[in-house]
């Protein structure tokens, strides 16, 4: 029956059809194969090689990036980006053993080590002991995976089975008895999980390999959680600011590339966590993605909120709706699925990506992007009709264009202004932003750095408009958050910012008429008062002796004139 | 004991309290009985034919209203109004059983068939077995009532009981035995559900007889859940937009008129899920209308929030206090109670509705005003003492005069901008809103739609002062949220808007000033130049050539110069 | 091996782990005892007398403070200040019982009743029969020292057992046998509860103690829950405010040295309920103290609300880690700690206080806030170690003086255009504030109070700028909310206050040139209807008639000026 509607509608759900018969296969993408130059039938320690080098290639996107010079890091970088930044205490002197790891840190630290005992790493034998019908069963699957993986890797031998998971296996090495706090201490990033847990490792690196923009609208690989470092490190404004603590506000969430600690929290690394909306949300939130909120306030958050603590949070996803209860989706169940099967590759399905742009919306029927909107049908069938999807999914790309459209036609008055020169303070006071960043009108780093008067107010409002309101009417659509492109962020806020800019032009254009014709009416000699770069006016501009200069000058005139015809 | 303290205070109570002596009538209110012009011992068959009729009458509020000739539904719309806009799918040519359909739906969208499954439709035995015991027992009552408005409708026979509720009895029709998919499917609106539930259908419907403004502040039965729908379509800007899938984005909660699935979603149709906050909260949160944020904020938010866990859910309304552990109200229990009643007409209390305005605060002595109030010190009782509960009304009611007053001394200053024609572009660039809109100065359509210099940016900060500060100040007093109306919402951003506007009227005097005094220290033949509305200033305000022209004009003018006197 | 490693770092660590060690005199500072001129050992009655003292002493901050002329109590009031304002209901003349008191108020409030039953007042039984097993068990010891508080004040005898708690206990007075309603009513403020209480009393009593700015950033005792409402009533706008509605919202919240009620609500107490984060959220919320966004946004938040529904929250706090399941920490946990102590002094770390200023900033390596940061490293230790822990502290430190230096430079742009006289209306139309409360540029009694042109747009924004956005930078940065100091509140919000700071200069001193320039083009004559203070001006900024006069002055000129060369 459902293959019986689906045939109605386009042969590349014929293709979707033939790809999910092979669900393992499925699950890490082709592309990803390809990419590394593996077979699919590739061994786990082939294809971790091969993962963990090009994760570790500075030319794939590993490490400080092309602005690097314009930057250091600083205490707390060596958390946020371990793989380049960590080095251990150096006032700790001893090589423990795995017992005594745990037994210092139970006194030293005693949170992290209660939240180890909670979680499967502390509990193998737990899990190897769950009955068939235990929620959890499916666990027993996966340590038998990672078991192979160590086996395949020499870590384990043939029968050996994994004793534990303590400390050291993540800060020292798998399987290791033994290792130097003051040398050998390593803070885990995703190559050092991915050992254990290759295909998931392999599934969250696909994220490089399945954006591939066909007219360019973003870089290959991006923006996906696999690249979010560089995407950090690669932003000019964020390399040029001079609050490095700001900045690296902003490294705490695009850490998704250094670590899986992002979604699942150390120390107890839960799947239950990484499950629940909230865990996306600690990124996924505020003026330019705020996925969260439209989230909540949807149908689907509305039945989250009231039902969720009926649902069975440690069923997989794939069982989640038949043995879970679970009858709304989370942020997990959309965009962990294509095509029927769940994976750690979350960019698979996406169009719009992070910010809706006239690049993307003028090629929404290239194959590409239709062959994406068709994944998402497939997804909304798991509970509407394919009309209701194919409705919704139309209904929310015409919104979308529409707040495309009342951006740009305020981004033209907003150039207009700038080349026209009339920005408040653009001849006298104008300072260009730090290096690498360059000067622009409206542009990102405005809403980041501030001098004299870069930015005026009117381009921090067309920022806003651009990068916060057109995107929040987005992601309101996409998630079906009607106040949010509506009347409480979106279309309302879009409206806004055109009006202000609006008034504005006419204000600045009206000002410098004013200035003109005065210029045209003051005796000739005086004319260079009201010239924008004079150093007179500049005196004003920074506030300092303006007026007393201005009552000099004015004097002096004054008197010129009263000799006058 | 409760008497005598009552009496104390009002004749308005006694009568109130003879009211609720007879529980099951209270239930639907006898404004409605006499509206259809039906006994209260009407049958369910007589009450429902009455009831339908009118909830279909275009007369009455059905249908696209009388703006229909500005607007045209787009595909997503037969969802939102199925009554008026749902066509069945054409591909699908079958006659399914009942069996049949939800065989085929399982595999389709497996999603909604689960929740069915775990709903009371899809389990009327569980339910008839429950022990009394079971908070859910309440529910055997509620199937037999059903089972005896089928038998009044002769769906059901005389001793016939309700086999099971499927896909057929809400998309094809009760108690049938097949249906054709492509003609006789159909999404089932507010009246489909109230053919079984009549009870609840006519209390809902109750809610366009019990508001009867008696100033003629609002119009009858508005505002309301059972005339959203009309109050949709008739408001102008919603009709006039071309934006359709944003205006379409208001109708995803102007749909409670249209069905029930707004508070109990589909396919669950939860009691649980409609007595939490959050249900209420996917429409009732945002700029206009916060009542979810400052519930959650409040104390009783609060009390939800850390004990909710421990209430048991399953049990009615009024049982939730001595039954089930509730310690805090939720807004079900404020807003559908009425004189110890509970039903599904949640304005009967409603004093200053939607918008406080000057009508309402000047006539709050009413007695119709009055009684609401009493009606309230009746709810607040429940946890509160009359004195404390009387203390916080009064507290209510002078906050939100506060708001309305500073409101109305800013729209008196942009009034007169207006009248004196001296907002920016208003001369020259202020295009007229799109029919059946009229243009106005700070007016609701000004949030949503924008060209030109309409509107101005003062106009907005109006609309948003009337719109959004003074309801979110009036919302947080009214669920006392104490940051609600005193410093992130409300009365501080009352204060801003004020200061706002009347910095904008000094800046906007001052340059009609200047324009006036320039014209006046021109010469004679180029007075003109300062005009707001020559070609030559419009040109300048289109931003195409501006500056090329003035610099042509003021050479022009400056050799005339150098020849004079 | 925790001693070991904390060696390495600080003396005052030492010292630290000595007082721990005597772990019931750490909960109630020295500083408490000192104040009091107690020894330590002090009984119960005499710690109780001393610190009610205290409490009732208008010179230790009670009662109405020294703007007490300037505002009257509403109806309101007596439940937010009982003490001073509580008169019991003149309409209710009994004498009742221990039993009739509940019985009648199952009649009249039953909510609060019910609320009652469910607590631990209600259930003194269940709580001495617990079981050592039992997560609550810890409450037998809090019964028997409640009995032997009482025994110390000759309210229960030698070996007599407390038999309830019900409304007569703390409505009449502890162990009454009948009061007179109209007489004897009380709300109970903190010292009632304290009277069984006396060492939660004395906690919370210590803020006042441990509060002793070095360098005098704030009042001793400052800011804090226990002199909260000291706090309140002495704000000059507070008491200036003629909308004593919208003041009294503030009072809401600053309750906490009123009653105990703000956090563990009435009439369940709940210590589970006081454990929860939401429960500080109804006051630290919003724009000004969003700590409870904030910290829901960080990675703390998350693993509270995706695991929290796991704890057990009846655990105290200092077995939430080990015993309780707690994986996070919550409001209460780090900020009721200090060095390894849990009390209801939540003040004794803080260093930033409620507002970040220079005089904090420039004295962070005094040793009172060097010392208060080593606590806090202690604290994170549970669950960081020591050098993340630092490297965070510094990371917030540096965080917070970015914050501090942006807001500062746009503090001297405002007050030099202040100075100046170019703040627009600031010559023709700027009333004072209403007394106690004095004008100022960018004051906090702006946010609230407003007429004519005070406060302008700018000052406004000013106001925002060190009041909200360096606020909301601060608090985002200390609970690690990435987006709250990046882009959604914080850094961009001050840049963006600062842009929009310096375009205002820019344009204000702009405008003051272009009058000037105009008065000294104009004739003679005419030179005054530029001058910002003549009466002309000032009818123009009423907006009363200034067009017609304008027009009328202009013919006037125009006529003179045709004569002319």
């Amino acid at each position: 029956m459902r293959i019986f509607v689906r045939a109605a509608f386009a042969a590349l759900i014929a293709l979707t059809l033939s790809h999910s018969a092979n669900r393992a296969a499925a699950e890490t993408p082709d592309e990803t194969y390809k990419a590394l130059g593996l077979e699919k039938n590739a061994s786990p320690d082939k294809l971790y090689d091969a993962l963990a080098k090009r994760y570790n290639d500075p030319a794939e996107g590993a490490g400080k990036g092309s602005f690097s010079k314009f930057w250091e890091p600083i205490p707390i970088s060596k958390y946020l980006n371990p793989r380049d930044f960590y080095k251990p205490p150096q006032s700790m002197e001893v090589d423990a053993t795995r017992g005594q790891y745990v037994e210092c840190h139970s006194q030293t630290t005693p949170g992290w080590v209660h939240s180890w005992q909670n979680s499967v790493h502390g509990n193998l034998d737990e899990i190897r002991n769950l009955p068939d019908t235990d929620s959890r069963a499916y666990k027993k699957g996966l340590l038998s995976e990672v078991e192979g993986n160590l086996r395949s890797m020499g870590v384990l031998k043939a029968a050996e089975p994994l004793k534990e998971v303590g400390c050291i296996d993540c800060h020292i090495g798998v399987n290791k008895d033994h290792g130097q706090h003051k040398t050998e201490l390593r803070m885990p990033d995703a190559a050092a999980c991915g050992q254990c847990h290759v295909k998931q490792f392999a599934e969250r690196e696909s994220e490089r390999d399945t954006f591939t923009w066909p007219q360019g609208q973003w870089p290959k690989g991006h923006p996906s959680h696999a690249l979010s470092y560089k995407a950090n490190v690669e932003t000019a404004v964020w390399a040029a600011m001079s609050q490095r603590e700001v900045a690296e506000g902003c490294t705490f969430c695009h850490t998704t590339q250094n670590t899986c600690n992002s979604c699942h929290t150390r120390h107890e690394f839960s799947a239950v966590e990484a499950r629940k909306p909230q865990t996306c949300a600690m990124c996924h939130n505020g003026v330019d993605h705020n996925e969260f909120e439209n989230y909540l306030l949807s149908k689907h958050g509305t039945v989250f909120q009231t039902r969720g603590d009926k649902w069975d949070w440690n069923r997989q996803l794939s069982d989640a709706l038949e043995k879970g209860g679970m009858n709304a989706p989370t942020c997990q169940f959309c965009h962990m699925e294509y095509q029927g099967q769940f994976s750690h590759n979350m960019v698979r399905k996406v169009r719009w990506a992070f910010e809706p742009t006239p690049k993307i919306a003028d090629n929404l029927n290239h194959p590409w992007f239709e062959s994406r909107k068709e994944a998402w049908v497939g997804t909304c069938a798991n509970c509407h009709s394919d009309s209701f999807s194919r409705a919704y999914l139309d209904d929310m790309d015409k919104g979308v264009i529409s707040g495309i459209k009342i951006t740009e036609e305020s981004r033209s008055v907003l150039v207009k202004l700038y080349n026209d020169g009339l920005l408040p303070g653009q001849k006298t006071n104008r300072p260009a932003p730090p290096a690498p960043e360059k000067d622009d009108a409206g542009a990102f780093f405005q809403l980041f750095w501030q001098k004299g008067n870069n930015p005026s107010a009117v381009e921090y409002e067309f920022a806003e408009m651009w990068e916060h309101h057109k995107i929040k009417h987005y992601k309101a659509l996409a998630h079906e958050n009607p106040g949010g492109y509506t009347y409480s962020d979106g279309w309302s806020q879009l409206v806004k910012s055109a009006a202000r800019i609006n008034d504005e032009d006419i204000r600045l254009r009206e000002a410098a008429e004013i200035r003109a014709e005065l210029k045209r009416l003051a005796p000739q000699k005086r004319g260079d008062l009201f010239e924008l770069d004079t150093p007179f006016r500049q005196a004003v501009a920074a506030g300092v002796g303006g007026f007393a200069l201005l009552a000099g000058v004015g004097l002096l005139v004054g008197r010129n004139r009263r000799k006058g015809p």
